[in-house]
This record gives structure tokens, C-alpha cells and sequence, in this order.
């Protein structure tokens, strides 16, 4: 069964692209015509999606070269990017060639730079497999490779050619991994869209219940929206500020927090996981500034809970590595250090030069 | 003594910038006024150029880091850049710095791509002290590094925000790399501007002379001419063709030839060398083709060889290693072999698909 159940366009000028959402995409040879005009082709996916979704896309794109890296953020290293660069060099890939990242937010932004640098910069194509991938990284062309000295450290804004979501890959999405992405999700609602903030109250169970192993249709329509309605946030955050000077720092609600923990905890968490926590914790520290009031915070918490997600300080983050980490965040300017907060539910601003001693004495206190 | 002779704008919209062209200007304050606004600056330079130039760089500019990389074209891979990027983010470097790149088409490359990835992007000025770099590499946006399967093939297009050439700096550089910085200066005169090459016939002395130390003012005005007119020609096309899809494919002129000698002898040559013999071979292709007649092949040779240009393949580069390197070229679409030739002197073109029997043939005659 293929199903498009919803479409939008990011217009970047030259750089727009189209973000197909439905079910069965993946199967659907309607969705790549674009890219079958005779160009070298090359997908990059990795060991968990391969066995799932290769061989059927294989079929569809005929590609010249399939790379499979190990999964796992611990591989998204300029290590990996070197090899898969040197894969396509070894099999004389040219300028034209179009890169398909297929997989989950790993995979997609060390695809995405790798075809940002190969060369120069050739193009490439989001096959988001993981709700978090699907909701915000494969959406907005930020690109790029951790360090140990911090996550997406190195890096392009490398806008794809397209971003098809395939919600029946969320089928085979472990638990764990989907409630990851569902924080994303809520951040969403969180940074601008109050509405969007309550339906997801009234629908949350409906975005991870599935019978046996296939989705309700009344789960397809409502992963559809959610995933669109999310599309949607971010694309008119990024139209406004495709390079990240301004807006699109709001994005960034709860992973200034979220990166720190994830590096802290050596990755413990799973990335929408820090960022649960990072909304908690934005949450609580707009609540105490003022901003927002103790229901409000009650309502995220609850609302992360309901999503499976941690929303506390794993106890491997101590307020000192927190601080020194969060230091390092890439939206700090003159050693001010920003972030992003809550003005109440719905609307996010960034804070520009948060006091450390505000933040030590919140961190020390949690 | 600090002298502005020339001066230019690359207008590229937001991307646009400054080259100044001077004598003296790495110790004129007033040419990084710009930049002493509060932001963190870091320079990055090699072993050859730093202790020339370094300590007066730095007095101007008190930069918050240093790094000096070691010299040659060798140390222009992937493995720098993750060392150079390593230190900026031990010293908590962020988005607002300002990478200077003090040193020839290496370290302008390198750093270039380095600020081209740091956290996603940060803004770069070139100071190159060679004449290749002054005329040719430090302008238009072109970043990378090397991988031994092929020169720049890894990169990015990521403009300077300032260009400032200082022709005191090439006092001090060796001849063999003023000769090679020639190559490029000739290259602009035989894709674009037959009165520049003629110019050239007239003055080419002039601009490698130097009375003990020191450029005499006619060579110093006859070289302030030359890498104006240069830029200018270089700005032109890259005005017209930022991203390399069209015109600009024309700067590669001798190079499609050129970069495969380098990699096929082992970087044996310098990048002007290899280049001079690649305009020497796309000059005698262009004849045999009909295009450019015995006499006009005659002037270039001589011209080259009156800069001190080497206009023959080297031993070590077979056919066989020459056709497989140049069918890596970056300009190849579609398993096509791409090509610049010439029209007449003052004219190049892009041949989009030359014969591999004709390029064979050529080949194995030399």
C-alpha cells in the first residue's frame, strides 16, 4: 500500500525543495522520478535500515554504489565521512552524482556532508527513517560530524533536493526510538504553536499505538499531521534565517541544555531523549525567571512523560561539566552565554546572555 | 614603507568583498580595521611563513590562537584540517571568529575549509604571500584539501571576507615560486584578455626582478598590475559563476592537464608548474585540433619558458596514468571528459566531451 498523505515546499529560493509525508514512500518509484534522468546515483544507509528498506529502494534507483556504515552516533565522525568520500572517489563518482541518505538523523547529516564537500558539493536526498529524523534533522540542511570535544562541531548548511518520509518505516522504529523523536515533536508545539502544543495532548497515545505491527489509520492520518504540522514550523523558521543568524535559533529550544547531556553522559541518552530532558529543563528555569508559571511546566512534563521520555538530569551530569559544556554551545557570541527560552507555551525567545551564576546555582540546585 | 596600489571589489552580493593589493600591507592597521571589532581572531599560517610575517600580523591583529601548520601541499588533507579544527575548539573558539589564512594556496585552502565547516561556518580572510596564491587561489571561494586519489576533492565554496594581497611578501619567495605563481598570471591573459598577454610578453622580466632584496617601484607597479588584472579577470567569471556550473569552468585552464601531472608525478611539480605544462598541452591540443595556429603556440611556450616554466609532461606521467587521473576531473559530467581549450590567444572554451581516442592519441605522441 502506498499512500502520499501530505506535501509541503520549503521555498530557499534556488535551494527550495519539496517534503513528501505518507506511507509506503519508500516503495513508491512516483517519488524519485526527479532523480532517474540518468545521473550516477549512490545511497548511504546503515546496518540496522539496511536489511529493512535497501533492497526495495535499490529496485527503484539502480544505484551505482551502496555504502552501509555501523549505526550509531558514535560513527558519525569525520572518520565515516572520510570513507564514504573515498568510496565514491574510488568508484570515480562525479559532480552529478545525487546522494540518498537513508536512515536516521546520523545518516542523514553525515550524507548530507559528505555531499556538501564531495567535490565541492553535489546533491543529495533525505530518506528519513525515524520520526526525528522525519520532524527536524532531515528538514533545514544543517549538516555535519561530532567531535569528542562536541556534536555537529564540524559541519555544512547543505539544503537537499528532497525529503521523502516514509511513516511505515516508523513501524520497525523501536519504542524507544520513536518517543525520541516524539520530543522533537513537542518542541514544536512548544516554540510556536500553542494549538499544536494542546492536540498533541488530545492525540499522543495515537502516535505510538500500533496494531501489532502496522499503524491504525487513524495513526497514519495523525503521524501525517504531526509530521507536517512539525515540517511546516521549522520551514517557516528556516525560510526566515536559512544560516542560523537569528529565528533559527529557537529551534534549538532544549538542545543547548540537550547537547551538553548527551556529550556528558558519553550518549547515554538517545538524542531526543537529552532533548526531553533540555525541554524540562528550559521549562523550568523560564519558570523560575518568571516566565511561565508552575501548570505550564506541570503540563510538559506530563506531556514528555505521556511521551515516554525522561525529563531529569541524568545523575552522570554534574552542574560543573554542564556548564563547561553548555560554554561551548555554537550560538554563544562573545562569550556570552545564550539560550533559548520559554515566554510561555507557544512562544519561544532567545535569551542572549544568560548570567552564569543564574545558570550554576539552577543547575546545582536540580 | 606601506603603499595601497590597487584595489577591487568581488561583487558577489552578500558574499562580496575587498581584494587590496599593496606593498607593505601586512603591517597597514588600516587594512583590518574590519575585523578589530571585539571578535576572537585566530591566524592560521606554516612553518615557512610565520616567521617572516607572524610576529607583525600578530601585533596588529592580537589574535586569540595561532596555529602553524607544516609547509607544502603534502599537509593540505583531511587529517590538518581536523587538527586545525581541533584547536579551535580547545580554545572554546565560536561562531563570531575570524580565521586569518597567512601563507600561500595551502594554508588559504586549508584554512579556508576549515572556517568553511567550523561549527557549520565561520567568516575567513585571506593574506596570501605567494603570487599563485595573490592571483589565483585566494579568490573566489574555493576551499579544500587533497586525498590521495585526487587533488581538492574534498571542499567547499565559501567566499573570504577579505583579500589582502602584500607584494613585499613576495621578496622573500623563492623563484621557482614566483614562476610558478607566472603560470596563473599567463593563464588569465590566454582564457580572456589577448592585450594582457601581450602586456605580459612586454614586461614579464619586470615582474620577477628585483634589485638585491627588494622589488624596484617598476617591478613593483608592473606586479601590482599583473595581480590586479588578474583578480579582475578571475572576479569576473566567478561574478558570473559562483557555484562553478558554467564560465567558471574556463579558470581551469591547463589544469584538467595539470592536476593529474601533480598527482601522476607525485607532486614532483608545484601547482604553477604543473599548470604551465597543462597550458603548454591544451595549447598544442587546441593547434592540433585546428583551433590556435603553430605561431600562437609558439609565443605561449615561449612565454612560459621565459617565466621559467617547465612546458613539457614529465617522465614519470604515462599516458595511461594521465587518462586515468583526468577521467577523475571534477568538470567530467556523465562520464564525459571535459576539457578547456582555446579558441585563439585572449579566448578560451569548455570542450564538454573530447574523444578518449583523440585524447589518447594525443597523449601518447608528446
Amino acid at each position: 500500500m502506498t499512500e502520499r498523505l501530505q506535501s509541503l515546499h520549503l521555498d530557499l529560493g534556488k535551494h527550495g525543495y519539496n517534503i513528501e509525508i505518507g506511507y509506503g514512500l519508500l516503495n513508491d518509484k512516483t517519488c524519485f522520478t526527479n532523480f532517474l534522468d540518468g545521473r550516477s546515483l549512490a545511497i548511504v544507509s546503515d546496518e540496522t535500515v539496511a536489511p529493512l528498506y535497501l533492497a526495495g529502494l535499490e529496485k527503484i534507483l539502480k544505484p551505482k554504489q551502496t555504502m552501509v556504515m555501523k549505526t550509531g552516533e558514535q560513527y558519525k565522525t569525520l572518520d565515516t565521512f572520510a570513507e564514504i568520500s573515498e568510496q565514491l572517489l574510488r568508484k570515480n563518482m562525479g559532480r552529478q552524482t545525487v546522494l540518498f541518505a537513508l536512515g536516521g538523523g546520523v545518516v542523514g547529516d553525515l550524507t548530507g556532508f559528505v555531499a556538501a564537500c564531495y567535490q565541492r558539493g553535489i546533491d543529495f536526498v533525505q530518506l528519513p527513517t525515524t520520526l526525528l529524523a522525519q520532524v527536524d534533522s532531515s528538514v533545514g540542511g544543517k549538516t555535519g560530524v561530532n567531535h569528542p570535544l562536541g556534536k555537529n562541531m564540524i559541519g555544512a548548511f547543505h539544503q537537499p533536493k528532497a525529503v521523502v518520509a516514509d511513516l511505515k518505516a516508523l513501524e520497525t522504529l523501536p519504542e524507544r526510538e520513536l518517543s525520541a523523536g516524539l520530543a522533537e515533536v513537542i518542541k514544536y508545539g512548544l516554540i510556536a504553536d500553542a494549538n499544536f502544543f494542546a492536540w498533541l495532548e488530545e492525540h499522543l497515545e495515537l502516535l505510538h499505538k500500533k496494531d501489532g505491527r502496522s499503524f491504525s489509520e487513524r495513526s497514519r492520518h495523525s503521524l501525517a499531521y504531526a509530521v507536517h504540522r512539525s515540517c511546516e514550523i521549522k520551514a517557516a523558521i528556516v525560510k526566515q534565517d536559512e544560516l542560523e543568524n537569528g529565528p533559527r535559533m529557537l529551534l534549538n529550544l532544549g538542545h543547548t541544555f540537550g547537547h551538553a547531556i548527551e556529550t556528558a553522559s558519553g550518549y547515554e541518552y538517545l538524542h531526543g531523549e537529552a532533548v526531553a530532558c533540555g525541554l524540562a529543563l528550559a521549562m523550568k528555569l523560564s519558570t523560575q525567571l518568571g516566565h511561565t508559571n508552575a501548570s505550564q511546566l506541570q503540563r510538559v512534563v506530563r506531556l514528555l512523560e505521556r511521551g515516554g521520555l525522561p525529563t531529569r538530569l541524568p545523575a552522570s551530569c554534574s552542574a560543573d561539566t554542564m556548564l563547561e559544556l553548555m560554554a561551548r554551545d555554537k550560538k554563544n557570541r562573545a562569550g556570552q552565554q545564550s539560550l533559548v527560552l520559554l515566554e510561555t507555551i507557544g512562544k519561544a525567545y532567545v535569551e542572549r546572555a544568560i548570567e552564569r551564576k543564574t545558570l550554576e546555582s539552577f543547575l546545582r540546585k536540580l
